[in-house]
């Protein structure tokens, strides 16, 4: 139940319209991060009245908390969580990596080769520890970090907890691997994982419910030959479009390797979901790769914590904490028309966060979430337009080295 | 700037309105409160639709953080908090008891004679501490909170403060008694506090903006004689409402009694504002007294640790963690109005408190003021209609032994 119509290309960046039955989603598009069936700090109707298109929950989480038994029974997520848009759902495949090869090693999703390097949304650096997983061929056994309980993930099961809570576009089991584990781990864990996915694809056939899109997930590390090889295993299988995700790679650039290994090989007519990236210079520099859409923490976990996205300021970032803003009563930005650029002063919303004020969180999450799909609107429209290279360039200092 | 119309009686309860610059208060009324120039959790728009008439911020609180400058040239508290309705600010004379006399004897505005008695909103119980307050004939000095810093308040000083502040209703300095003073400390603190109410008045007269009121503060301890002695000087000076404030008691009973030796001896002309209390039993308890007004935490700090209030729960709570509201897929309340009760249930706001998501708190907080607005409402018309016995036996199960 899915149909992608892509309206303009510019080189391999593209803009179109991802249809499914809870509305349409125009790409690219951000999906904010709703990992418990909640964006942390805002409701659904501030969701809708700053443009969110489309929210991605997480498997691994609802599934140990409540349990997807309870929201099947409340009728589903969209209803348990009162969104009646566009909503995914995230496998669990990165939470098991999170709490496992990727405790081992200490890292997140990119392995910094800059031990200085600032950690900017938790993807960098992670202090190793203990294994709370076991993966086989079967499936993955892991330990519950709220009780300790023992749980266990397998292909179908994952479809199934995915069919009962019922958003739109779903994903299968996956093994994340490290940016630390070697090429032959690496090989191993993405044979079975594709093994995975043809499991994955009859389950769905069997459980999936009429108005739910089965993605597929390319892994395959930072190698080049891996990463051609599951573009073209996956892209074979009956997926409605195709996440990348997994390792990629010990640095930024790593990550542009791969999705230049990885989105050639995927069929021009499908969308590609990048999966947990969300900084503004990434966003750029997969669009013009042909990444149609994104989720990532970032922009909501850094809000609640006082750093807002501006389109002005170095790096895009403004800590409101700092003293500077005492007595600033402009808005986080001019021109912003979000409810809380319209109503407050950064001055406000300094002292909300010096005095730790729940509300500061509410003001300063609405202002990052809509600076996130005002970006996105501005990249869809730059490509229908033919001036994505400038827009590139205007926000990140740079063109992309790839020809239009 | 301040007009007070009595629309109707029921004894010595009353129902009208109170009409100041920014805009009209229906009486009896809930002040909500808006410690650090926000409702925590809550964005102002939330307030207006939800129904709340007034918001209570803190003289003490604000002059610590940001400080009376910063908001002054923000250009005033109402502007400052995107807040364009009735505002309140307590004069720090509470907080001040709370640090000093309060702290020593490890009590609130009412000390338990019951030492097992549950400690409903903060009011009963304190472990004790040393005093961070020196209260002399001019005024108080005291130590911040927030980073040690001596501070010093005098009657003038907490009236400029609040005229930068620039709230619609504000109080004179006053020291708030121990509940455990013995009568002498309370007569002579009394008296002082009568000689600081005269200096608010003069120096609201040469501060006080023009759409400013400034209210007296009843004091007296819970002595029969002090409380009438207070009622009557208080009243004589040129305020344009009254507060009652200080120490209620050893008990709701003697608190009752407090109101009873206080009110008969206030002009029936003008608001009085009972502050610090806002449980069901109390609101009706002192309306039936004459009380116009209140002021309490109760609701949101209650909000944000799960507990709901409802009409028809044990003593008018729901404490939405308890296991029974796993798979509760009802509203907080039936035919609540409030955007969580219209959209949410009992099993997701479970869920979002045991899984500790910040919109949980929102969600609570929406609830529990809708509800005290919903009460007040019901007060106020059952007052007009000659009802208010009935609703204060269904809401409380018993009348209050007064005639009407």
């Amino acid at each position: 139940m899915l149909n992608f119509e892509i309206k303009a290309k510019y080189g391999k960046a593209r803009t179109g319209i991802i249809t499914i039955s809870h509305g349409p989603i125009e790409t690219p598009a951000f999906a904010t991060v709703g990992t418990l069936a909640s964006v942390k700090a805002l409701t659904p109707r501030e969701l809708k009245e700053l443009g969110t298109q489309v929210i991605i929950a997480n498997t691994y989480h609802l599934h140990l908390q409540p349990g997807e038994d309870i929201i099947a029974e409340a009728g589903g997520l969209h209803r348990f969580m009162g969104w009646d848009g566009p909503l995914m759902t995230d496998s669990g495949g990165f939470q098991i990596f999170s709490h496992g090869a990727g405790k081992e090693h200490g890292v997140g999703k990119i392995a910094s080769i800059f031990p200085d390097e600032p950690d900017r949304g938790g993807h960098l650096k992670k202090k190793p520890g203990k294994s709370l997983v076991t993966v086989d061929e079967d499936g993955v056994d892991f330990v519950s970090y709220l009780d300790g309980s023992r749980r266990r993930f397998t292909p179908e099961s994952v479809i199934q907890i995915q069919a009962k809570l019922g958003a739109d576009i779903i994903l299968p089991l996956d093994e994340c691997t490290s940016p630390l584990h070697d090429k032959e781990y690496t090989f191993n864990a993405l044979e079975r994982t594709h093994r995975w996915a043809v499991r994955a694809v009859e389950a769905f056939s069997r459980y999936g419910k009429s108005h739910q899109s089965l993605f597929g997930i390319v892994q395959g590390g930072a190698f080049e030959d891996l990463r051609k090889k599951s573009a073209d295993f996956i892209c074979q299988l009956d997926f409605s479009g195709f996440a990348i995700g997994g390792s990629l790679g010990k640095s930024k650039q790593e990550m542009h390797s791969v999705l230049e290994w990885t989105i050639p090989n995927l069929p021009q007519e499908k969308p590609r979901h990048l999966l947990g990236i969300g900084e503004v210079e990434d966003i750029f520099e997969a669009v013009i790769r042909g990444v149609d859409t994104f989720d990532c923490v970032v922009p909501t976990r850094t809000a609640r914590t006082g750093t807002l996205l501006v389109s002005d300021y170095p790096r895009n970032r403004m800590h409101i904490l700092n003293s500077r803003f005492r007595n600033d009563y402009r808005p986080l930005e001019e021109n912003c028309p979000c409810y809380t650029c319209s109503n407050f002063s950064r001055a406000y919303l300094r002292h909300l966060f010096a005095a730790k004020e729940p509300t500061a969180m509410v003001l300063a999450t609405i202002h990052n979430l809509c600076f996130m799909e005002r970006l996105m609107a501005q990249i869809r429209s730059a490509i229908a337009n033919g001036a994505f290279q400038d827009l590139m360039e205007r926000w990140t200092g740079k063109t992309s080295g790839l020809s239009s």
